[in-house]
């Protein structure tokens, strides 16, 4: 049977054969970012929020990613119509709920989203996930404030419970099911020095689900892919200018050869 | 006469000199980029898109870009008072119409603004050309489904038609009023790796447009000089990240003497 | 007494302490630039807009920063009730008129924001200043039409009169509160050849006046400091898009040492 990093391996042979298109309704600030961080890695991105063309638009995606970065009332809307029609195609639907916790409109549309929604993985930090999961509060911002440790087990019952992957990304990922558990070690800390390094997070797992529909491994693979090219990237330049610069290239760079090599996933069930 | 390439190098002289202000209401994902892209090649960026305050921003303009890339109902009203204002004050309208063909709102959207405003010229892939010059569908969302050469035919009737200048990009991009041809032969394929590289085309032939009246010759120059600048761009790196900081160097360091050398423009009428 | 430079670099030394919340409510042009502006000085940046949130995330910020180059009437709604709640909590607000002259929507709205919020510092260039302190129309988009030297008599009148720090940018950036002045020459051409330049100085002064009370003091700082960024940017790349990521590189890279040494403030009062 294949290692973890061999099928993290294949998967990215996979988003580059297939080139899915990803639909992301997402935050101002990481669109161009994200944009061309999913050209560089093999799939292909498209942002529109419009509630007027949300059906046609997420009816010709292989992913739909949702993010709450910079949220306000017509893009929930959009979200919601977008959502739907991602479910009803059985297509994956990825959250990254950002800043849940920081205030009450983050929380309760990435409730909303969860509940209207048939959401595949939700991506976010331990705070997030803790304000998610168990409508805990004193999220600061968007930084992570909590352990990660703290929050896997929370996250684990709750996947279990709702049907959802749960990926927590810090030092070390942690992505479970509720019973399959993935620990992946890829990554560098400069990624928590650029913006956008976890919302680049949870659309590289949109790419990746998009070819497998094995969530647990697609988002571990996408993890363990997108923190390795993160490392690689680190080589080059340890400035946050240079470093965000070099990480795209790497995106495009990282072969699957090297994926087995170095990812570093391990894990249970 | 002048060859097509001297032209070229002039109206870039022209754009230097002039710094011509050009107004952009463009799609969020690219905004950043297409204005340093500005900038860089010497003209002067502008974005705004508030209704109320479209009619004295287009005022100050010298040419008005129009992109669809990331619409909604508030953005296509800003979009028609500012074509309007535009249309009165006779400075060029560029509409690039993102997607066109994915969406309805996207088609119907394009085809509105050619019927309320004086647009002198429509640049997009051609999918998106022929969505809007033809009613056809099939785009996927925003990459180029058909090919070039299948568009120009449609482009040319419809062109002369209407009145606008129509430019296919693509390997080759195809320029035409219904009478007259260019094909500009620059450019390079990591352009279509990196994120909002039509859109930068398009607010290029803004600037162009905006220091020469001849709009056919301002489109094959802006899309020869862009051109230019991605092919020297991809000599110094050819992964993806690299490649879109050394774009927009290139688009301040490339020389008139470069263009009248390395331009590769062709046609006729 | 420390000299200018020597609190210029224990201001620097304080930013990175105390790595302050800084909430932006900003135009969609340079978000991703100045969050990663943020980060790389040593701030942490969260941007968020909708009026229904901007109560509870003004509430966690160190400090706000307005910043009117996209606006949109939703917007200014967001603004004033963020702008109210940092004023009710004391917390400095930054307030950055982008294109006020330029059209009615900027100017009253930079004028209501002074009036219904406790504006800390007012950063913009000559025009934009001369538009909001005199009601002074003519400014050509975001350009920087009159000479610094025009606007700061006027700006130190107005400054007085409404107990604003003004900070006016140009080749020498003038701050005074009506009393004190510091002029800083620190800073590169190239600078203005990038977008946003003057938007990621904003930022900067919020981050500054998020650690020193002192505003005239913590804005000469945060503008020395950024401009010693630039020139450093500077010699590592003449062309715009190195230019624009070496920037980022070295507000993270720029040493208090390197503040002291290389800081050029002077000032009275």
């Amino acid at each position: 049977m294949a290692s973890y990093a061999e099928r993290a391996a294949r998967n990215l042979v996979l988003v580059r054969e297939k080139c899915p298109l990803i639909h992301n309704i997402t935050n101002y600030v990481v669109m161009h970012y994200t944009a061309n961080a999913l050209l560089a890695l093999g799939a292909s991105p498209v942002m529109a929020h419009a509630v007027e063309e949300m059906e046609e638009m997420a009816s010709l995606a292989d992913a739909l990613v949702l993010n709450i970065g910079t949220l306000s009332t017509p893009w929930v809307e959009g979200m919601l119509v977008a959502g739907r029609t991602a479910s009803r195609r059985k297509i994956p639907i990825i959250l990254d709920p950002v800043g849940a916790g920081a205030t009450t409109l983050r929380t309760s549309t990435a409730v909303r989203l969860l509940d209207e929604c048939r959401v595949t993985v939700l991506r976010g930090n331990a705070s997030e996930v803790l304000a998610v999961a168990k409508g805990a509060g004193g999220t600061r911002g968007v930084d992570a404030a909590h352990k990660v440790e703290d929050a896997v087990e929370a996250a684990r019952d709750w996947a279990r419970a709702r049907g959802v992957v749960v990926a927590i990304t810090g030092a070390v990922d942690h992505v479970t099911d509720g019973g399959a558990v993935r620990r992946v070690h890829n990554g560098h800390p400069l990624m928590g020095r650029i913006t956008g390094s976890g919302c680049t997070a949870t659309t590289a797992i949109g790419a990746f689900c998009a070819v497998n529909a094995d969530a647990v491994e697609a988002t571990a693979s996408a993890l363990a892919f997108y923190g390795l090219a993160g490392e690689y990237a680190a080589r080059a330049g340890n400035l946050p200018g240079t470093f965000a610069v070099g990480l795209i290239d790497m995106l495009q760079a990282v072969t699957p050869d090297q994926v087995v090599r170095d990812a570093r996933i391990e894990g249970e069930g």
